[in-house]
């Protein structure tokens, strides 16, 4: 009776499909999530992710984790809870600077906020750690349930009031060192979008830089519900939004307007450079080789989780339903037995379930293979196995590939080694 | 330069150790887990995990998560965000009868909660999955950050404002059902304990009930930092709450009053029966195999995992810092090379360190024996390996049991046998 494994019949996952997602949502991604059963809607930008959902998530999480390792990144998680204090000294407590705030108080009537970002209490809390040259570099990232009080939420997981960001910081001595993990960020960011089946369609983007620096970059996928609009350059394989769209900025990247496209974006990750200003004003210093005290230079680096997972569902879902790319899916192979009340071919579908392990989900529901087929599609495993009534006789299993529709017979002994 | 493999070099690891804990921090788990770096105080009751404490907490989910599943728990997460109507419905919205809710509103002027417990949501959320027998049982459960509005926060981790919790939720027929999963989550939560060290100590505990049945059941592990005083019988390996402590209840679990302890304990873990009460409450029904329809039998069953963490510090510190558990530590070795200038024995101690993997800390810094032998002490990892003088000539090296003392010598071979 008991789900033991960590494998999942579809007889026992809690979650149903559901042919109608609710009246109010409007976005595809939350739709086709909710009708498979991948998140709950709580209200408006607020979602639940539900076993095969958080299955999904946890992927992303992965690859984006050891792409951050390998640039030196070092786990750790901030906290939710955030002093006003700290962020008046930045001056980003007040609403009308910060417009995303939610804030409650203590039950002394003390103040207190949620975070809807981070470079506050991770710089403030470095004063602990960073004192000498020696200390640096210091690359932190977390995955944060950031909250933010946005006044419409339309996107689905796209764009939430509560959700999941991966944000990495850098500590480093000088622009020298910095633009170092700067640019080995970009290129792991890179690695990351084409991991999660998004690098094709995704750009570095060149956006305005603030008081520090000329540019800031964000990697923008395309993507009709894009609510961004940038310039593309697709053979460069770069970016530019309309805020920085000058004939200056053109003639340094050297790009000739025309050659540009107008097209619709989705900012999925970002990197930003404050140079040593938010450290000055947070008063975080270290002591270089000559013994000058010097403000640290900050990088930050950030990559919507969650979103991301919603432009993956938005991206490749088909009329039948969603399409993930094998490294997020949240299994490989999709097992259907279509004859669940024949003890032979039970029997098995049983061993090949247990034979595939986690890479498996397995319908093993009493139910029509019309109903099978149409949850499958809706569901988007990347490889469907189909077993049938000439199944056990032939040892010839029916393999069937999500995103092109392709069939392949194999037996057993050959399916396993696609494993 | 670049961490690049998830182990980690102790050069890199961007906390460091610290002689003094905040002023203000009176408990001592809290102490030492932030003078070793394992955690950062934001505020009074609120923790940030850096990458040691982080893995422990990662450590002993592992272990719940792996439990959980072994009883049929399906893992999803839930929405810190939490809707006022709801709460309403089952009167749990009202300051005056729960005091912990941090609330904030949205821009429209909706009043919002930050999830303190997640019964409601939950059993809401069930009502677009349950609605036959043949959708029972259903077992799912979260590691959530709870926020809770405490006046007083002075336990250090034991008892935050904002701290992990994991939240099992079990919806059956009926009694007969709800007592299975009820007693194999007893059997679980004791295999959690054991696994976390702290078997011997964590007695189950009968505490009062509620309206619906005679008794809830505790999970305290004896502690003389706890909070809660209990009445232990050790050899029938149960204890009782004061409020329950009647002749009635001590017959009826054929227990004389002399008999038992008196002891100081802290609540690690708690199971709750809510029968169809809160389900009737929220309109989750199913209908039975003969056409009824019947309010879905609750039970609910959490574990403080951050707290959990604290109770493990709390019980095996000794005057010299942490003793963590095999299981929970962050590292199974801590590799400390006190030649750190040696070439020959730079070369020995790396090459160790990329055979002993992800299970070790490298100490590679340019620092003196004394002060890598006190922070070792501190940090607490079970089994230290020292690369000292004659190590490479010799052959011999030195591996230290934290919790014993205990010395060995063993050849390189010999020690990755104990890997």
């Amino acid at each position: 009776m008991f789900y033991t494994d960590g494998t999942m019949r579809q007889s026992q996952l809690f979650t149903k499909t559901r042919r109608e997602a609710p009246k109010d949502e409007t976005a595809k991604n939350a739709q086709l999530l909710i009708r498979a059963g991948f998140v709950h809607k709580e209200m408006a930008g607020v979602y639940a992710y539900l076993p095969l959902g958080l299955r999904v998530l946890e992927n992303i999480k992965r690859i984006v984790r050891e792409e951050m390792n390998a640039v030196g990144g070092q786990e750790m998680i901030m906290t939710s809870l955030q002093r006003k204090e700290l962020w008046e000294t930045t001056d980003r407590w007040n609403d009308a600077n910060v417009d995303v705030w939610f804030k409650s108080a203590f039950k002394n009537g003390t103040e207190v906020g949620f975070g809807w970002s981070h470079e506050e209490p991770i710089t403030d809390m470095m004063k602990h750690f960073i004192g000498s040259y020696r200390d640096l570099p210091a690359y932190a990232y977390q995955f944060q349930t950031k909250l933010r009080n946005e006044l419409r939420a339309k996107s689905g997981i796209m764009r939430g009031r509560e959700f999941v960001m991966k944000d990495m910081y850098s500590y480093t001595k000088d622009a020298v060192s910095h633009k170092e993990i700067y640019d080995a960020t970009i290129t792991a960011y890179l690695k990351i979008f084409e991991r999660a089946g998004l690098g094709e369609l995704t750009f570095l983007t060149f956006a305005s830089g603030g008081a520090f620096t000329e540019f800031s970059h964000e990697f923008q996928t395309l993507s009709p519900v894009g609510e961004d609009t940038v310039y593309l350059h697709r053979e460069k394989k770069v970016a530019i939004n309309k805020e920085v769209l000058t004939d200056e900025v053109l003639e340094k990247l050297n790009i000739k307007r025309e050659e540009l496209e107008e097209v619709s974006a989705v900012e999925v990750g970002n990197i930003f450079d404050f140079g040593g200003a938010k450290s000055e004003q947070l008063g975080l210093f270290y002591v270089d080789e000559a013994g000058k005290k010097i403000p640290v230079h900050l990088g930050s680096y950030g990559i919507g989780i969650t979103r991301l997972m919603g432009v993956i569902v938005e991206t490749f879902a088909d009329d039948k339903g969603m399409v993930w790319p094998e490294e997020v899916a949240p299994f490989k192979f999709h097992l259907l037995n279509l004859l669940p009340n024949d003890e032979a071919t039970v029997t098995y579908a049983d061993a090949l379930y247990t034979a595939l392990g986690d890479t498996v989900l397995y319908d093993d529901r009493d139910a029509r293979a019309g109903e099978k087929f149409g949850d499958s599609d809706l569901i988007g495993i990347p490889w469907r196995i189909t077993i049938g009534k000439d199944t056990v006789a032939s040892d010839q299993i029916e393999l069937t590939h999500r995103a092109t529709g392709t069939v392949e017979k194999l037996t057993q002994e050959e399916l396993m080694k696609r494993a």
